[in-house]
C-alpha cells in the first residue's frame, strides 16, 4: 500500500478545511496557537513512518494522555481498575458530573475526564506527583522510542489554575470515596499528563503497541495482545466524549481526541495513525483532523468493520 | 480454520451456563421457552455453516430485528433517515424516555427502542401495516435464502398488548413530530417485526451480507460495502444498549441482541455468527450466549481490535 | 376593607399589559380567544362578590381543575391517594416525562399532568368516563352554585387529538402499573376534565371553600378544615409548575393556574380570586392574570406570609 | 393563647419519638451528640419567650443560618441577587450537583447548599473570611438580642475536612464564573456560618423579625415587611430540600431546618418558633423536631393556609 501517495490524498481532501474550527481558548497556552498547523504522521507495523505536513512539531496532546495512562494503571493494578472506573460510553460532554451523581461518583469510563482522573489517581497510590509523573514520562519516551519527549510545564500551570470543573470532579469523587489520594496531588498528576507535549510522529510511534498486538516494533512486549485488543475497544466506544458513535460511524478506527487538536487511531495489525489540526468542531474535537481520519479510512480502506 | 472444533470448544466453555439467567417473561410466549435450549450457527462468506446445538430451532429474534429494519430504511431514506435518529451510544436502558426529552424527541441510535420506532415509522410511510410488514418478510427471507421464515402472530400480539412504554416512546415522539404515521399503525409494524422467528442457522445467513461487504454469499449485493461497514459501526457502538461498551470490550466484534436470548455477530470479512440461549443477564442480554460469543471471538481470534 | 377600590387599583397596574403574551395555540379552539380579553372576581366568606373587566365570560380552566379534581379524589380514596402521587414540587415542565422515569411512575405531586392523570384515574375507578365526568360536572355545579356550568366539547374533542405527551404519560404510567384503567378512557376522563368552561365568577365561588376552612358560602362542609389547608399548601408548593416558588415569593397566595389563561387563588380566611387573561408568559402562566394577582396582593396586603 | 399548655400538649405527642432518627455523623464534632436531646422554644411578636426541654442549650444551627445569610446578601446586593441564584424548589436533594449543570450554575435557590454558598460569595465580595464572619456573628447577636452567640470552630474545622461534595459545588459554579471570590475563602465562609452554635430560645429571637413583618420585637428594623414575606416565602418553597412540599402540607408554616436537628418555623404576624432534636429523618429534617412542628402547628392552629 503506498501510505505516502493517501496521504497526498488526505491533505488534497482536507486542504480547503485546515483552519476551519475553533482553538481551544480556555488555557492561554492552546489559545495562541496557529490554527492552520495540520500534521499527520502513521507508522506501521514493520517500523516505518510516513508523514504529512507538521508532523514532526510538538502540540498538547491533551485526552490523548488517557491512552497511556490507562495503559500503565491497566499494568499497574490490573483489570480491578474496572471497579473504580466503567467501561461504557458516557452519553455526556467530556467534563459532565451528572452522571457521577446518578452512579455514586463511580465514572462511566477512562476517557472521560472523571475517569481519567481516577485512573491518575491510581497511579498515584501514595507516591508524589513527581515520582508519577516521572514514570509517565519514561513511559511515553520508551514506547515512543524518544527521550525528548516533555511536560510542558506552563501548559500544566494554566490547566491547574482554570481547571475548575476538573477540580469539582474530584473534589466529587473523592466525596464518593473514589479518589484516594489528597485531591490537589491526583489534579496535579492529571493536568501534568494533559501538558505532554508531542509531535503527530511521536504520537503514532508511541501508539504502535496499540495495533502491533501489544508490541513495540522492536518486538519488546508493553502488553499482552488481549489487553491492546481491550484498549482499542475502549477507544472505539469511549474515545470521542458523546461523538464516539459518529466517529466509528464515519471513520471505523479506534480514536482519542485531545482538545489541543490531536487525535491518535489505531488500525489493529497495521498502523497508528496521529494527526493534528488546533481547529476543533462543535463536538470539541479536531475539525480538519476529523476529515483527515476520514479521508484516510476511506483512502486506504483500514476500517475494522470490513 | 476449524470451526467445527471451535464451536465444540464454545460448548464446553459455556455448557455449564447454559440455563442460567431469567427468560423474559412480560410476554407469555416467551415466558414459556425452555430455559435449557442452545444453539449456535457460524455463516461463512464462502458460502459455508457450522452448527452446534439447537441451531435450526425457530426463536423469537425481537431486537434483533432491529438491525434489518434499519437495513431496510436506509434503502429507502439514505442517509436522511439520521435527521430523525442519532448515531450515539445512549447510556441509558433500551426503554428509557429520558433521553427523548432532554433531544426533543430524536433517538439517540437506532438500536434502542425509541430508534427502532421511528425506524419502523420510516418504512411504513403512509402504507398499512400488513404491506410493510410484507416488505420485511420478504427482506428476510430473500437475504436468508429461505422462504420459510414467519412472523409470530402470538408472540406480536402479547407485545401489543403489554408493551405501553412503547407506547409512551411512540406517543412522546409523535408529540415531537418525529412520528408521522398513526401511532398505532407503527407500533404494529414495530411489534410484528419483533415477532420474527428465525433460528441461529437462518440468522446467521441474514445477517451474512455485514460480513460480506454487503453482498450474499451468492454474490448479490444489498448494500454498499460502505453502509455494510457503517451498520456494523453502529452494532458495535449501540448494539447491546447501556452494555454495548462491555461488549465490545469483553467480545470485540459488532453485536445486536435480542430479548429472546438471540444474539447475532460480525465478524468482517469472515462471517456471521448468531448464538441463541434463552436467559438473560442483569443487562437483558442472553447470559450463555454472551459468554459464547466471548470464548468463540476469544477461540477464532477473530476480534476487531487485534 | 373595599375590594371594588382594589380591583379598580389592579385594573390601573396592569392595564398595559392586557394582551401581552402568547394564547395557547396547540389546540385550535383555544388559539381563537381574543388576546384582550380580562376579567377578575372576588369571591368573600362572607358570600359577597366583586368583579372587574369580562368576569362573567366563559373560559376554558384547563388544569385550574386540578384542584377540583384531586378534591373529589381525596374524598373518593381518602390520603391512600399519596401512596400513588406525590407531594412535591417538581422542578421540571408541567408535561415533563424524565421525573416519572426516575422515580418509576410516581408522579411527584397531583398538578402536573402526570399526577393529575393519576387522580382522575382514581375518580374512574372501573367506571365509564361519562359516569365520572357527569359526577364532576354535578361538583363543580354544586361548589359555585350554578347549574349552568359545562364542559366544551369541542375544547376536550381537540385536546384528545392533540394530547400526545399526555398520551405518553398515561402508557408510562400504565407500564408501572399506577394507571388502572384503559388508557383511552382515563385519558378521556383528563381531557375532558380540563374542557371546563367557567366564568371568572363561577370559578372564584367554586373555590371558596378552600378560604373558608372547607366550607362553602352557606356554611355546608365540602372538606375538613384540615384537608382544605392541605390543598391550599400543595397549591402554594406545587400550583404554577416550576414558576410555583416564583409565584409564592411575588403574590404570595395558594394559586392554580392553567394554560387557558386562568389563575385560581386563595386568600385563606377572606377569598377565593379568579383572573382570566388568555395571554402566557414563558411559564405558561397567564401573564396579565400575574400582574393582576401579584398587584391584588399587595394592594389587599393578603400575603399568607405576613 | 395558652402557649404554654401547647406547648406541654407537644411535649406528650412526641415524648415516645424523642431519640429515633441518626443524628448526622459525617462531621465527629456532630455525632457524638446526645440523640435524646430535645427543646423547643416560641419567642412571640409581643416580646414574650416559651420554652420546653433542651430550649436553653447551643448546638449546631448548620443550614438555619442560610436564612440568616439570605436576609443579610438582600440587604448588601438587593434583588440582584437573583441573577446568581433562583427561586425555585429544586426537587433534588441539598448537595445534588444535577441541577447546576443542566441551568449552567445557577443554584436552583438559596436554602440548598450550592445557593448557599453563592450567598456566601456575596456576603465575602473580596473582603476576608473573618470579616465576613465578624459581621454574620454581629447580625445574629444584634436580631437575636445576645452577645454569646458564637461559631465554634471545631465544628467549622470539622466541616472544611470532610466538604468535599460542597467543594465540588464550589469549584463548579466557579468554572461558571458564579464564584466571585477563590473558592476556600467562599467555603470558609460557609463552613463557619454552619458551624454557629445557638440554643433554640436564641434562634426563635433570632428569626422573630421574619414573623413581625421585619421588625425586632423592640421595633427596630430589620428588612422591610415586602423583604420578610419574600423570605417567608422561600423557607416555605424551599426551606426543607425535596421534602419541602411534604413539610408544607404537614406542618403548613414556612420552615428551614439543618442537619444538626434544628428548625426554625414562622407564624406570620404571631411567633417564630424554634425546635432541636438531632435524630433525623430519611430526607435529613429533625425526626422529632418535624413531629413536634406538626403537633404544634394542629395545637395552635397558626397554618398559613387557613
Amino acid at each position: 500500500m503506498d501510505l505516502e501517495a493517501i496521504l497526498d490524498g488526505v491533505f488534497g481532501d482536507v486542504s480547503d478545511h485546515i483552519g476551519e474550527g475553533k482553538v481551544a481558548d480556555y488555557i492561554p497556552a492552546l489559545a495562541k496557537i496557529d490554527p492552520r498547523k495540520f500534521g499527520m504522521a502513521v507508522a506501521t507495523v514493520d517500523g516505518g513512518i510516513v508523514t504529512l505536513g507538521d508532523a514532526g512539531e510538538p502540540f498538547s496532546i491533551q485526552s490523548v494522555s488517557k491512552v497511556f495512562t490507562l495503559t500503565l494503571a491497566l499494568g499497574r493494578v490490573g483489570e480491578g481498575l474496572w471497579k473504580r472506573v466503567g467501561r461504557e460510553p458516557s452519553g455526556t460532554p467530556f467534563n459532565s458530573i451528572v452522571q457521577l451523581e446518578h452512579e455514586h461518583g463511580i465514572p462511566r469510563n477512562p476517557f472521560i475526564n472523571a475517569g481519567a482522573i481516577v485512573v491518575a489517581d491510581t497511579l498515584l497510590s501514595g507516591h508524589e506527583p513527581r515520582e508519577t509523573l516521572g514514570e509517565v514520562l519514561s513511559f511515553m519516551r520508551h514506547i515512543a522510542g524518544d527521550e525528548t519527549i516533555v511536560i510542558d510545564r506552563e501548559v500544566a500551570r494554566s490547566e491547574q489554575q482554570t481547571g475548575f470543573r476538573n477540580a469539582a470532579l474530584a473534589n466529587y469523587m473523592f466525596a464518593f470515596s473514589n479518589i484516594h489520594n489528597p485531591v490537589e496531588k491526583t489534579l496535579g498528576v492529571y493536568f501534568h499528563q494533559c501538558a505532554l507535549s508531542m509531535s503527530c510522529v511521536q504520537l503514532a510511534r508511541a501508539g504502535l503497541f496499540l495495533a502491533n498486538r501489544g508490541r513495540l516494533a522492536s518486538g519488546h512486549s508493553v502488553v499482552s495482545a488481549e489487553r491492546a485488543r481491550r484498549i482499542n475497544a475502549l477507544m472505539l466506544t469511549c474515545g470521542h466524549y458523546d461523538a464516539s458513535g459518529d466517529f466509528a460511524f464515519r471513520v471505523g478506527l479506534p480514536g482519542k481526541s485531545g482538545v489541543g487538536g490531536g487525535i491518535l487511531c489505531i488500525a489493529p495489525g497495521k498502523a497508528a495513525i496521529a494527526v493534528w489540526s488546533p481547529g476543533l468542531n462543535a463536538n470539541g474535537n479536531s475539525a480538519a483532523g476529523t476529515r483527515a481520519m476520514e479521508s484516510f479510512a476511506r483512502r486506504s480502506g483500514w476500517s475494522i468493520f470490513g
